[in-house]
């Protein structure tokens, strides 16, 4: 790993814009309301000035966008290759360049076309061969350590309470969170922090990732390329995602709001040294309150 | 519009699976938790023995999300160009046949590569060209007609009430829900329902359109196609799904839950004929409660 200073980054344009629009709408009262929507933005991206791909974003981070983007669809290896990432909104392009060429893209375009597909966004066919050589180091955690990135990730979600319609991820080390963003589709706000993550030398085995979004095998596979080994979601899971965290090892938890969570994989890496109380449940109401011995 | 006897359908497997598989989890409390996750299955698409694409589905109605996703990739001009279509599970595989191949699919492969997108599943760039073309009628509206869908709404959403993690979309026709899929991705449950209505020969014109998810550029661009001029929705939208929803003529109704709906495009198609009472704001408890005369 490279010191701070000796650490080469592409020449980047920061061209992030506003993630809420401010617009008008008609209530069930026939009423005008104000109110925020989020923003989408289509940004095409030009590799060495051929078209590649239009991205469907927020906009609030395109240049980090694009480089998790090209990472993670392993279009670039190395970011070294890169010279420069410049996002004009004006045209709705970002221009990438780099220094000498991607050797067969051709080739590697056409692969593409064959297995690119309704994964929400994501190659699909090239990550699952990839998947079969990583394994993951368990990273041991507290339910406390959970409960307190639980509650600083309430401070964030922004764009989501102004505006709604858009998912956050975040990357979290211990009790911080290294990194939040939003965006509308959970697969742009996965690539957005794999750029930042690639372009500070982040290493994932000590983080923790966050996000609003299902844990989709999409999601599962990005994190684990992202060496990261805990995933904590607000929402559920499916059982591709179930089957690929076993796989690969990554400690999956759902359902994470308040003081509740489920565990679905890599339960005895976790800690309960913050077990809430259980509430006594009611009886029902038919019931004789004195009546039983249960 | 042929009658039901001499329409003609491909040739097509029955192979929908189940939607949810039981699981054990590990709770706040440290405790086993039964429960059930969304199954997430991969399927690889094969037109005349050549692979086209991985969509990852629930897999209900496999046969129908190959139909509507062929049609809304305008890979396939007319039902009848198609022979038969096969799914497989053993192999994740579904076997699409046509009676006389595709014209130029090579050279539409090719330009796909382009612009298949980020845009969740979308191939954007020709769906925006045709865009362009697309002028919906307006269709008249009651409030009480959305009431009407909202309540038996509720009673579909079966998957996610028990397994989470998936979205739903239906095709209403007046007070009726004709067709609901819930799907992991709203992509698929909007090209699951293009698909029974391409095989039931459904024209769009006097239907609505509802998804659990939000209205995002992809979202209306779909409806759109299907010549569908009312979009319904439990969640937000996103600028460019309202900017496409006015530039075609698509009334957006979004956070419809309840007796709550923000309408952010086409509010004069809506009559307001069964506005719900105000509740009184309660007074701010440090207000005296007789001393105002506002």
């Amino acid at each position: 790993m490279q010191n701070a200073e000796s650490r080469y980054l592409p020449q980047m344009t920061d061209a992030g814009l506003d993630a809420a629009v401010a617009v008008a709408a008609v209530d069930e009262h026939g009423a005008h309301s104000d109110g925020h929507i989020a923003a989408e933005r289509a940004l095409t991206l030009y590799l060495d000035k051929r078209e590649i791909v239009t991205l469907m974003t927020l906009g609030t981070q395109p240049e980090l966008l694009v480089l998790g983007w090209l990472r993670n669809q392993r279009l670039i290896r190395s970011i070294e290759q890169l010279e420069a990432i410049q996002v004009d909104w004006e045209t709705g392009s970002v221009a990438v360049t780099t220094h000498d060429g991607i050797a067969g893209l051709d080739e590697r375009l056409a692969k593409k076309t064959v297995t690119t597909g309704c994964g929400q966004g994501t190659v699909f066919g090239g990550l699952m061969d990839e998947l079969e050589q990583i394994r993951l180091t368990p990273m041991p955690l507290s339910q406390k350590r959970i409960y307190q990135l639980l509650e600083q990730l309430n401070h964030h979600n922004e764009v989501y309470r102004r505006a709604g319609a858009v998912h956050g991820c975040a990357l979290c080390q211990d009790r911080q969170i290294i990194r939040f963003v939003e965006d509308v589709g959970r697969h742009n706000a996965v690539d957005a922090i794999a750029g930042h993550m690639w372009a500070e030398r982040i290493a994932g085995r000590d983080k923790l990732f966050y996000t609003t979004g299902r844990l989709t095998s999409e999601m599962v596979i990005k994190v684990a390329q992202m060496g990261i080994s805990v995933l904590l979601s607000r929402s559920g899971i499916t059982q591709m995602g179930l089957e690929i965290a076993r796989k690969v090892g990554v400690t999956l938890i759902a359902r994470a709001k308040g003081r509740h969570f489920l565990v679905y994989n890599g339960a005895e890496n976790l800690t309960f040294d913050d077990i809430p109380e259980r509430r006594p449940r009611a009886l029902p109401p038919s019931l004789p309150q004195a009546s039983s011995g249960n």
